[in-house]
């Protein structure tokens, strides 16, 4: 009997890989052996079938488990179809992105001279953005509107957190401008973005970190700038901001740019601006061409803070033209903007930049979507000496929804306060009431 | 032995979540208990680990299960690529469309004066469009032929069976008008297509249902159009349809459109028409500029008829143009025009328009496609008091093939039957061959 | 104790579909039976419990297989985001591609008189292109940078190897332009490319395969011609090519292409051409535009072969224009070009054309990607007679980066050695030192 306790306890130690519910009759074949219901010749024989089955058992468990395994991998390909299409390959290694804006004005003007009533197309673009072996990003983005190419680039990632272009895309200066036009407080950028530095081809290296961001590039001249037999213009840019607070709902923003444009290729310039409202196409101020212009600096200082649902944001950008013989021309401009989000989310920042309002609470799902409202006092400065482009200022009164992310609808007041100088409009205070609906993505 | 019978009763009651091939193994320790083969002791035994392993097994069967329910799970987006790309979400909250067409002509001319002979691509689009949170729709959609938006806009269907659409769309007017030109009976729409009321910059509200439609909109200008220090033009547009038989296969439809424009921005207004073909570009009747015009109303009555493959379709429209200090300026059109598909499929229809023929039987599945013959009688008078802008008759006879769903080649021929005045063709009978390879989806 | 021995035996034939754990309790069973530890009855219920678990368990297993079989199917559409999007259904029935690319170039220019430096987007396109019920293919490409449509065609791909084309596309004609712009060797085509046929709109056969490729076709105008009263001009163009060694890394390839224009519309046309960049737009040679041109015939010669990681290429092109009442303008041009991959690999070919440099090592994978150097020498003979358009030659290095598939990165410097005639260019000597960086996909 020795032997057969022997085997009973070795039989315990067993353990199925799939089920065990073959243990307890292994038990009772020791049992019965033990009791001397089987012989021994039957034990040996019952022992060998199970241990046979037990394997055929452990195999069938292993080749369904496999199949499970695989039949409930993540799928190498995420998809999302919330505004647009974004596809990424679960390894980080490829993405692609298919985006747009569409952005429709309508504006009512008052005061005179008029400017016409109507509405417009502001913006309507598509792009094609993505990423390639995971260090390698691209973009092609075209504005339907007026028929002009925007962001056309490439861009490496492969070293952390820095990153470098070539292509086409904006030159890093001012806020106001950096920020995407989707997500600007108003439906205009203030006054003082008559100094924007626009988009040229050129290339550029970034750095970005949660308390600091630097880029500096080297341009040519505008997409649609064909320069025959003379050179194209080029110019640099830089911009370094700091951000020694930033935490969701917390940030105090410093930045500071510098813009160098040669002026050769033509050797003039021309700064105008439209009341924050681009519907009629009508400038209330206009240096005209500027002859003798050999090249302009502009330098911009940055404020910017978040408390929670309150948002500040203010601006200072001073252009000089350098002129031929001539002294040189300068103009300046300035704005500050606070918002306040009603139903309580905080304005984002990352990189330098503002993003984009996300309600808390939808329409549809229970919410009333996100609420703005939001006050500027914009400034800008177009005469000097003989130079008469007119200096102007306004204010303007703004309310924005935002039901469900990715769209927003948005009215302003804007009051010119005064405008002083300029070819059309000395003296006059237009004032305009807008409207936009936007979906952006 | 009364234990042994209650355990075996009991052991009876027990089921096994996965599976039962225990249960004749806890019949036989009964019977074997019961027999007085195994002790009491040894019946415990068996019996609790026959318990725990049957736990462990109703575990492992519930972890398998799991697995397979989520791996069997309908993934969250559906694909579709049969024309462009079109995901959607399982839970219909978002989707994303990709779509475009393509139209090319080739035309032939007879008759004098002649008109040249050529290709064109009369339409090549491609549009983004899609479903954010359920209730908000979203279209961009771009003519890359003459470089123009076509439809850009955010659509509100939060409210079941009503649609609010702001931003760039059609005017509802006109049954021919509304129908896309991806799925017109003949290449080109009738001569009275001079008086469609075109795409503007709106808001309009629409409730569809299966036997009647409403639209009315408020207009302001076209895309292209910035009126600088003057007021854009603007209208409203309205289209009720009645379809008191509406099933597939058999309708009656009648249809009443309105279509006002204040002309004031301009104070002038021009219609003019080509012969049912736009490849020369040439056009057979001609207003020139009618000046002093303030505004002016278009009123169209539309009739349709679907008996299994026949279709027939008719529309009248009258343009009244008021003019500051002189009479009105009336010009009206009519067109008659039906159709017989010889494989028998049926002109679908839906919210007040016509859809697409999709064949029966497929080229490339044993079938030849979906095969139309059609018919028409156009005629556009444009000739009113001193306005001499030519009054035109035409018969068209075209053919369809709809190889595939999404694929159509037409072959049209219209015979220009008589001309009576405008400033280049009175008298004259040109006639148009023309054909044209289309995919649209 | 025959029966017991006979179920026994029964029962050691018996299998079970899920699992045979339990054939050794049926051998037990029948051994306590044989043993006579089980009553006949009890030996009776214990193998009709046994059955029918048996065939319990065979359906359970039978539900698992067959909820794995579909989970483990593979989806019905394969993804890919390798740039762009590319999604098939698996049975092959239906494929849609969003693809696109940007080239952005930079360029500095030497010698007298000079040309301006600048930058310049090359090509900034996007398309969306696909398979519908298999044998039919669409595609509508557009330009961004000047505005034009491409591509715009529909395929028939129901006969094997033959492919019918109708729509916008490249007549077939000279190896060169039928090289897709992404995949030349150099950043520009070789002066001869002045030649080039161009795109229209017409319809097109061909047949390609492993040793041979001919496509013919009838061509109408270019989309951006509307003849107006006059008929559009016509042509047509045909190519066709022998690869008699054609295996990977091992091609000589010989063709012949003939292209007919006739140029009535306007009797006119016109040959310039560029020093192999294009960012100033400057032109070296130009005929002006030559009247009395009635009709033009092209005669291109081409040669290649690939040996490993070299490829060369050479293409003579001669166009005659035939023009009224006076003798003929006769024009060439040449080029030989050859490279060399230093990194190993070879230009790929395919039907008749070669496609773009695929990296064997990846930078970010271990590599540095392929690395190409070329040299070519082109010829463009643009005098005849009385037509003093000028004679260029010129020689060019190149240097082509491909760090990762689908990015490219390229740098060339151009010297003419020699212009004979010509407007502006007689006997100078201009440079050029070009660079561009390229997405495409």
């Amino acid at each position: 009997m020795l032997s057969k306790k022997h085997l009973l306890a070795a039989a315990i130690g067993l353990s199925l890989s799939f089920s065990t519910q073959a243990s307890e009759l292994e038990t009772l074949i020791n049992m019965l052996h033990e009791n001397g219901m089987v012989t021994d010749a039957q034990y040996g024989r019952l022992m060998d079938e199970l241990a046979a089955n037990k394997t055929t058992q452990a195999q069938e468990k292993a080749a369904i488990d496999e199949k499970l395994a695989e039949a409930t991998k993540p799928s190498d390909v995420e998809i999302s179809t919330q505004g647009g299409l974004t596809l990424k390959t679960r390894d980080g290694q490829f993405s692609t992105k298919v985006g747009g804006r569409v952005q429709v004005d309508a504006a009512t003007y008052g005061g005179s001279p008029d400017m016409g009533d109507g509405t417009d197309i502001r913006r309507a673009r598509l792009y094609l953005s993505g990423t390639l072996y995971r260090d390698w990003g691209y973009k092609l983005e075209y504005e339907f509107d007026n028929s002009s190419i925007t962001d056309a680039f490439i861009t490496y990632d492969g070293f952390e957190n820095y990153q470098i272009m070539v292509g086409n895309f904006k030159d890093p200066f001012s806020l106001d401008y950096m920020i995407s036009a989707n997500n600007t407080m108003f439906m205009e950028r203030a006054l003082p973005t008559a100094f924007n530095a626009g988009r040229h081809i050129g290339v550029m290296g970034a750095r970005n970190s949660q308390y600091w961001t630097v880029a500096a590039g080297v341009f040519g001249d505008t997409v649609g700038n064909t320069g025959g037999e003379d050179d194209e213009g080029w110019g640099w840019s830089t911009r370094g901001t700091l951000s020694p607070i930033n935490e969701p709902g917390k940030l105090l923003h410093i930045g500071l740019g510098l813009n160098y444009r040669d002026l050769q290729p033509n050797n003039t310039v021309r700064f105008s601006q439209a009341p924050e409202s681009n519907v009629s196409g009508v400038r209330i101020v206009d240096t005209s061409a500027i002859d003798n212009a050999d090249s302009m600096l502009k330098t911009g200082l940055e404020l910017a803070t978040v408390i929670g649902p309150f948002t500040a944001q203010a601006e200072y950008i001073r252009t000089s033209v350098d002129r031929d013989n001539i002294s040189n021309a300068d103009f300046d401009g300035w704005y500050v903007q606070s918002s306040y989000l009603l139903t309580g989310e905080s304005r984002p920042y990352k990189n330098g930049v503002f993003g984009g309002i996300k309600p808390n609470h939808r329409v549809g799902d229970g919410g009333i979507g996100a609420w703005e409202v939001a006050m500027r006092y914009s400034s800008l400065d177009l005469n000097d000496g003989a130079i008469n482009g007119g200096e102007a200022d306004s204010m303007t009164l703004g309310l924005n929804w935002y039901p469900v992310p990715m769209l927003r609808f948005s009215a302003d007041y804007v009051h010119v306060l005064d405008i002083d100088g300029g070819p059309d409009f000395d003296g006059k205070k237009p004032n305009v009431f807008q409207v936009r609906s936007q979906w952006a993505f």
